[in-house]
């Protein structure tokens, strides 16, 4: 096997030209192992493979510099890079990140996860070592739905500008994740087919020749010909856009063609300036099903089974693959993911009230909004990787009298912090930002994990809060949000929960539920936080402690009725969140307690520490924090323990 | 007076055309008497006077929807919808907003002041019009500065995409906010210089000439210069490039001919599909000196003196407008603005080390970074209004060895925050975020304002937090900031203080400066408020109470061990700051109290509460908000009153 003898990028280039076609072979064969048994981005590696080879081939990495951007595609670069031992923990607690990972490798240079930041970031490095005097040289890889968010254009349009010796690689497979959508996406496929350069070229060089052909011809037309033909290779090709923007444009070329990659890239390493290089690449090259059906395989779950195909440009033969587990897990029956009680319940909505419109930031499927899309293909508008412009447009259709429904990552809803600011809450606009993967995102890891939206959010005026805690009240929720007057923010983790059918009380503004009344110690969970705290309540039991729990749901404004109480009544109050502590939900508690009168309660918070959490399975990860049910009592046995609340002092 | 009888949109159509012109010279001589006693945006809203009244003419506000991009523009519109009483009051507290503002006229329909989100905000409202059937036109204007943001760039792409009734007016006037950066305003330079189109098209059409002069000419030279012309018509102008994204593209039109501008916005009326009229403005059009150095007048101060010209288009006559009030205030001479601080100390350390480099996002001036921009052009960025790349940007240069500082104001620093998440904390590059405008921004009011950056900031793991509470800490905190390996972000409010000189204990990460000791009562001030703990504790004095006064320094990490005694040795502890009490600094004290054993203080958090601020000078905001001195002393000496604490119960 020549895989598992590479230790470093230079040992791709010892290799003889005959070997890499095979090398190829075995990474879709590793990859494609692995991925079945792990889960991962199986798509977007697969379809990078002769790219990676043949960047490994040509440049001098990690002295040269190498951004991929977003990180899907970076499982090939992982096995060239001295990973390959390890490729076996992918995505797994402790293991391989799935994910470019600066403390895994030197040879990675960031870690990443979010879109459209390999263009800035090259930029800012290229830069820096031109100003350093140091002669690297620096590769940005970036796909096609990547290039369009706003990030990336403001890189683009800034590196145009500053003219250093960038290559940037436009990985063009034409999918994406999800429908690539937009006017740039519409240029791209005009490069792509290629219509207006060939036959404007072709339409020039007939007539040239014409011209040519015919003695005598007036040297006025010559001339005219000539200026035209000048003009022509300023602006004809489409891909001249991109000279216009200060880039030398190179496409397109098969980014399935390893010698031809390899060509193209000795050719770029010695070119100076900006370069754009577009490749066509197939995502899931290889994998059979994935390439006709790449979108299904953007995400591939442990237990898929896939078949490795023959193909003429990497001959893999047929390689059988694991056969999955079993498919459900016993006593699993009642469990839904949160998002599809989101999705079934804003179909519900959406056939009663033609008003509401769903928008999605590239994630049809990761948001649950698939079918609405199907369904209400007028009312649904995914703005691709644009998380600003998502929010903002959702703002601006209240203005037009819809009802928006703004569905991205909590994460994701970074992107769009100023407009949710500055478009929603500033302008008191009834948009509802429907947050999932709030809260641990499992095997993504640090780049996914949305645990930031409750202080970031909290601190905006105006923006209500709320999290559901389970499947039941995520639907009333759901209800209770479109019907609301003004911004709103609902979040939910990527999770599994009890299906809709539980009778509950009725949403109300701002306030709590009392999930049980106890003494003493009253545990406050905010959204699937608050089962935990049940079952950590239950757990207490055994050591004769009945604690109160109570369900906020709402982060603000928070049930200050409620909570006064709960802090007058009780010595100990604990809050629970699936989110940073710092400036999170027990914060705001902290502040309400801060200022009322009668305050008697110590309180407590439970939730993510101030560090970046690496990936792991979402039960693994919280359990390895301390919050789950057995995390939590010990917790609270702990602050019996260590204060002088019980058994000795004040009240 | 035509101007002061204009109660609506509608009446700027029943004006004869003859009268325009005298419209527009009142505007300009309204605006002019009313920002050299107010201060306020000149230039821009100069250069839109003509277009203005054209859009007035032709479109039917508030039916029809205008959305003014940031807004700095809005003077002349504000004029021509019921707000010409009240102008005077511009930018006063109490009176009109310098920026649109939707709670003062249907006519706003946002409230704005940050860039590029008009075309989102636009194309959302149309899209809402079209599902809901309500026939309305809608026009987005926007600058060149703002259409090379991000956010307006996603947006371009998505309006090309969806493809509806749309008007963008693209007002270019060359110079925005800075000077104008970035490849694609090389793009509209050429556009503007016309110089590839028009000699195309020339060439074009000589050659056609030409063809049809020479009798007998083969058919398939002829066929080959039509083919050649249907390329051009579709490929050949710059402008063209907004075509291939989708757009019909109008240009380039004189923004300050008034009936050209009338013109042609019927025409645009009438055509349907997203269009982008592309219009040249002057920036200070009509006023002395300004049209010279508009950067100058971008934000004219009260007092400022102009004159209005003699104009072939405008035919203004010479206005005297007051002469400016005396220039200095007694006693002001030992202050200096926190910004010059920055850049003096700047400048210094960049003398010393020439790994530093500045960036800023289209604010050289506003940021202070014009002299080091002049004197390190090469290590100095401006990349435009592009926050997001702006901070990854400055990643990028910390990779290759460079120590960027990176200044952007704290409310356009929340367009960076998801950059700030990953590609500077997650990867504990060592990039100094310098926040200036943070706290009560002034006269530009809730958009302006930075009020959200410690809570936002504060969740985010590993970046170290820090404010000055005078320029000579600002020098120490500078110096400090740029020998920190990581992340760190420091901000000051956009006001005057001492001078640096006083002598300071040094900066110690991480380290709170006790002020003066006293007892019972701890005044825990962030930054500049920290200055105001000790005055007000002063006053306090006279009420017979001697408290301690700790200057913070750090809002993360906090000082705990300095805390930790505040809180066991006092028995309340109130914390001051310039920002959202909602997860800010009195926040992160209140969690670390609730961690620690022994606390016996009971805190109190003052700081700007939950909801958005109006505009006024930031003294009399600060009063308002009970932030001043007086404001602290009666609100300490309130919570003596209505608590237990002082006076009978625990210790």
């Amino acid at each position: 096997m020549i895989l598992e003898q590479l230790r470093a990028s230079s040992d791709v280039k010892q290799l003889p030209a005959a070997q890499l076609p095979e090398l190829c072979n075995e990474i879709r064969r590793k990859i494609l192992a692995t991925v079945t048994k792990n889960g991962g981005h199986l798509g977007s590696s697969m379809g990078v493979v002769e790219l990676t080879v043949a960047l490994h081939r040509v440049y001098d990495f990690p002295t040269d510099r190498l951004f991929l951007d977003t990180g899907h595609q970076c499982y090939p670069h992982k096995l060239l890079t001295g990973r390959f031992d390890r490729f076996a923990t992918l995505r797994q607690k402790g293991g391989l990140s799935g994910f470019p990972n600066k403390d895994e490798s030197p040879y990675d240079l960031m870690t990443s996860g979010h879109a459209g930041t390999a263009i800035s970031m090259a930029l800012g490095a290229c830069l820096g070592d031109a100003l350093a005097g140091a002669k690297k040289k620096t590769v940005a890889v970036v796909g096609d739905a990547s290039i369009v968010s706003g990030m990336s254009l403001e890189a683009l349009n800034s590196a145009g500008h500053l003219d250093r010796d960038l290559l940037i690689i436009l990985n063009d497979n034409e999918q994406s994740i999800g429908r690539t959508v937009g006017a740039l996406s519409r240029v791209l496929s005009k490069v792509r087919l290629s219509k207006l350069y060939s036959g404007a070229k072709h339409a020039m060089e007939k007539l040239e020749e014409l011209v040519a052909r015919i003695p005598g011809i007036g040297k006025g037309v010559e001339k005219s010909v000539h200026e035209l033909a000048d003009h022509l290779r300023h602006v004809i090709a489409p891909g001249k856009i991109m000279d216009a923007l200060g880039f030398r444009y190179f496409g397109i070329y098969d980014g399935h063609d390893l010698g031809g990659m390899v060509e193209v890239l000795q050719a770029m390493h010695e070119q100076p300036g900006v370069k754009l290089l577009h490749v066509l690449t197939v995502k899931g090259k290889g994998v059979k099903g994935c390439e006709e059906d790449p979108l299904a395989l953007h995400g591939a779950k442990p237990g898929d089974s896939f078949i490795l195909e023959c193909d003429s440009a990497c001959k893999v033969d047929k390689v059988d693959v694991e056969a999955p587990p079993a498919a459900k897990k016993p006593g699993a029956a009642a469990k839904v993911e949160f998002s599809r009680v989101f999705t079934d319940t804003l179909l519900a909505e959406a056939a009663a009230d033609p008003r509401i419109c769903a928008i999605t930031a590239g994630m049809p499927d990761g948001t649950g909004l698939r079918t609405f899309s199907e369904r209400y293909p007028d009312r649904f508008f995914n703005v691709g990787i644009a998380e600003q412009h998502g929010v903002a447009f959702a703002s601006g259709l209240t203005i037009g009298g819809r009802k928006p429904v703004c569905a991205i990552y909590s994460t994701f809803m970074q992107r769009g912090f100023d407009q949710v600011f500055h478009e929603v809450a500033l302008q008191r606009n009834p948009v509802v930002l429907m947050m999932s993967h709030g809260g641990l995102a499992g095997d993504d890891g640090q780049t996914h994990h949305g645990l930031f939206d409750i202080a970031y959010l909290r601190t905006i005026p105006g923006v209500v809060l709320l999290a559901p805690r389970d499947g039941a009240e995520l639907e009333a929720m759901v209800r209770f949000a479109l019907r609301h007057d003004g911004p709103i923010a609902l979040r939910y983790p990527k999770a599994a929960t009890s299906a809709p059918g539980r009778a509950i009380a009725p949403i109300e503004l701002g306030r709590a539920e009392v999930v049980r009344e106890g003494e003493e110690i009253a545990l406050v969970g905010y959204g699937v936080m608050s089962e935990t705290a049940l079952e950590a309540a239950q757990l207490l039991e055994a050591t004769g402690q009945r604690c109160t729990v109570v369900n906020a749901r709402f982060a603000r404004p928070l049930d200050e009725q409620l909570f006064g109480r709960l802090l007058a009544d009780h010595r100990l109050v604990v809050t629970l969140e699936e989110g940073a502590i710092a400036g999170g939900f027990g914060s705001a508690l902290l502040e309400l307690a801060s200022r009322l009168d009668g305050v008697h309660a110590r309180v407590r918070c439970l939730g993510i520490p101030d560090r970046f959490i690496e990936h792991g399975a979402r039960a693994e990860l919280l359990a390895e924090l301390g919050l789950n049910a057995t995390g939590v009592r010990d917790a609270i046995l702990g602050f019996m323990r260590e204060t002088a609340l019980f058994g000795t002092a004040a009240g």
